[in-house]
């Protein structure tokens, strides 16, 4: 079954066609641009380049969140766009699910700490059990303090692997006080939508999918606008 | 220094361009079309979406082999014609060095063997030690038995990551009678031209570059119709 998978949850964006375990196209850019203006260049070369077009797609995936709540959308609304006409089955996955599965088959035993920089000292992260390889989900998404992670981390008897675009953040501020953390090369650390697929082909194999009209970003708190617009009328109260 | 890197050394065809250690834009394709369809597109995606045009480009790298010989010559032709126009230095990197470089950083330790298919039961192979994710090289590129391979890695006291488009048979040759052998996923198995790039990166900081016509393309042995004429004539003396 060929599935397109998209990611565009950070800075970097990503797009993938894969027929089971196989990768027959790819594609990042990571230069600073908008995912409005790179995205959908990028299904195009990716589709053309593996000589296929739209109409062979079969499955749409994409990385829902959490994470920046702009890339989100317009990756969840190209996933809708290409998804609709011919009604495919679509997979929501998690961002940090996604980029915990990079890492899937390395000969690597111990936890996968998935972390994003969701600012004002908080992450988005997840935490997975990897066993030679083999990944199991230990905590779900969320958004919780950079502090309350490493208090949880200081558990961990063996290393813990940071991946995700906050993963150089976290290192820095908690290496003094965890020696678990273990840094990943710049090539496996980011998002990419070849992890989104490795996980999409999981749950397309279990019968996990939605229609276009299902597929949602997972923000787990509230844009910025209505977190201060709260602030302000819990002051006024 | 925006480097342009390609790799066309088997099946599966990619190119990036990097900027030092950051990869600003990547792709691959794995369809089973040839290169010399697939190559020159994908490079002007991978310009595109990274705001780039050749013009931007200020050297070139190339996997010139061992591997597929239409493919290396395919690879080669296509980065000195676009680095001849403005006179860019060219960077020539080993094939297999390319495909071990894609572990360099990630925490293992033990011996990486990059290793391609060259068929009549041989394999283009090199060996390079990795420790803790920093990589040393310890063999020269060679095409040898598979058998004479095996038996020199009899001797290792440590896990040896098998890397390369060779890497499946050789694990399945090899996995009863050397222990050693680990398999990695397939997502880090095939070669890549960020591998090209991780090389030339420290090829460029040297100042190890040619003009574009130096660059040529390294096959370790003779193409199967030279060796063949010669196998004729040698038997008619």
């Amino acid at each position: 079954m060929k599935l397109l998978s998209l990611e565009t949850s950070a800075v970097a964006a990503s797009c993938c066609v894969t027929d089971g375990n196989k990768i027959l196209s790819q594609a990042a850019v990571n230069a600073g641009l908008t995912h409005s203006r790179t995205l959908m260049p990028m299904v195009e070369a990716v589709l053309s380049s593996a000589d296929l077009t739209a109409a062979d797609i079969e499955a749409v995936a994409v990385a829902v969140g959490p994470g920046s709540f702009t890339g989100i959308r317009i990756g969840v609304a190209t996933a809708k766009g290409l998804a609709f006409p011919a009604d495919l089955p679509c997979v929501a996955v998690s961002t940090l699910e996604a980029m915990a599965y990079r890492l899937s088959g390395l000969p690597l035993s111990g936890r996968v700490c998935a972390v994003m920089d969701a600012r004002c000292k908080q992450v988005y992260t997840a935490t997975f059990v990897i066993e030679n390889g083999a990944l199991t989900r230990e905590t779900p998404d969320e958004a919780i303090a950079i502090d309350d992670l490493f208090a949880r981390l200081k558990e961990a008897d063996s290393p813990v692997y940071l991946i995700g675009d906050g993963a150089a953040m976290c290192y820095e501020l908690g290496k003094d006080v965890l020696p678990q953390l273990t840094r990943l090369p710049a090539q496996l650390q980011m998002q990419d939508a070849t992890g989104v697929a490795a996980v999409a082909a999981r749950e397309l194999a279990a019968g996990n999918t939605v229609k276009s009209e299902q597929l949602l970003p997972t923000y787990l708190r509230l844009p910025q606008a209505e977190r201060e617009l709260k602030a302000k009328q819990e002051a006024a109260k």
